[in-house]
């Protein structure tokens, strides 16, 4: 058993180097790379789609942005993403449960010799459908999001504790099906509140966008602090 | 890299070692494994509530059975179900993203000294919420039972094809959400069946229970084959 764990541990430092030099690539170029973790259909590829569609208003002018796209399978969503006119590099997994530091490597090179990273201001990368696996990786990212969707139930965050712990912010996804489900939305709160005081939970109606503002308006005071303390 | 490859491959035929004690354990007693494996959030817990609450009727005259809960925190699968006054063991992977054979066998012990096996003829696995790990493992089972909710979309049988290429019965829950959400079921019947030909798909509203008695047909159909099998 130690020999394994050893040479686990030996893999995860190789891709923590990965991870840094990510984060290095990022912090150069002043790109915010979010990290989009949630389950199978909750929402994450709507939640891209969405946010391109709402130019910024007032204090949050909009961004641009493009996306590396996890599936284990498929290349469905980064055709979804196209058709939204939104720049995706579609990376499959073949199985694998989650992303890792260095394909997120290899996709900014694509994304480079394809339109240019400086001109991004947000990279966000759509991880693997999976609310475990996903949360123990560091990308390289500024960091996560947990998508939670209404029709998966209010006990996720205690059931799923790394993700909601570590979320910068929640995104409570298909609020227009609270009518039509059973959802402790009062317990939902309180148990993300106990995990992650500090991190905010926007609820979002994928479907007539509704909260999209909020969202966008998170993600453009982060951008605002990573430029101001990169000078 | 090789050398990792070869002790995850130990590991692998270690566990499996457990698979074919916990198989053939199961098939001494004449005992049904039935491994449930979905998202988070897709009604795996109510779906075996629903399955306490429906005496068999006709060709389905019921069957007894137990659970074993997977869940990387919490107890609450497992309070519910006793709340249901089903038979149940809490296993908590703490952090672990599937089950593993070895587990379900110190599971099995559990189960003995608690209410004896002799009494059962179905034991259910309720898997950690996850498309992606689960499918890769072994228990023991007799077969893996994929479960699919209408809110997460259509796309899910191509994007997670090793659950659903596999699984003996595809259960598409919470149907009764269809008039609410955009989901081609045409399109998910067909990707299903050009995965997995055999496998009937078994539509569910558990809100109601309307479909159960499709389910408990299923399995019973099922356990009297084992054990016209046995002898």
């Amino acid at each position: 058993m130690t020999e394994i764990i050893t040479i686990q541990q030996a893999v995860m430092e190789e891709d923590e180097k990965y991870a840094r030099g990510v984060r290095r690539s990022m912090s150069e170029k002043k790109i915010l790379m979010v990290n989009v973790i949630g389950s199978p259909g909750c929402g994450k590829t709507t939640l891209l789609e969405q946010t391109a569609s709402k130019p910024g208003e007032g204090n949050s002018p909009g961004f641009t942005f493009a996306v590396i796209e996890g599936d284990l399978e498929t290349s469905r969503d980064a055709e979804r993403l196209a058709a939204a006119k939104i720049e995706a590099i579609q990376i499959n997994t073949k199985g694998g449960c989650h992303l890792q530091a260095h394909v997120i490597e290899q996709g900014l090179f694509s994304l480079e010799s394809r339109l240019g990273l400086d001109s991004l201001d947000v990279l966000f990368i759509e991880n693997v459908g999976n609310l475990v696996c996903p949360a123990e990786f560091d990308l390289g990212e500024d960091f996560k999001v947990a998508v939670s969707s209404v029709p998966e139930g209010a006990d996720k965050p205690l059931k799923y504790p790394m993700l909601f712990h570590q979320a910068k912010a929640v995104l409570l996804t298909k609020v227009d099906l609270l009518p039509h489900v059973e959802f402790d939305k009062e317990l939902f709160l309180k148990d993300v509140k106990s995990l992650n005081p500090q991190s905010p939970v926007i609820e979002l109606d994928l479907t007539s966008g509704a909260g999209i503002e909020d969202w966008i308006s998170f993600l453009y005071a982060r951008l605002e602090e990573k430029r101001a303390h990169a000078g």
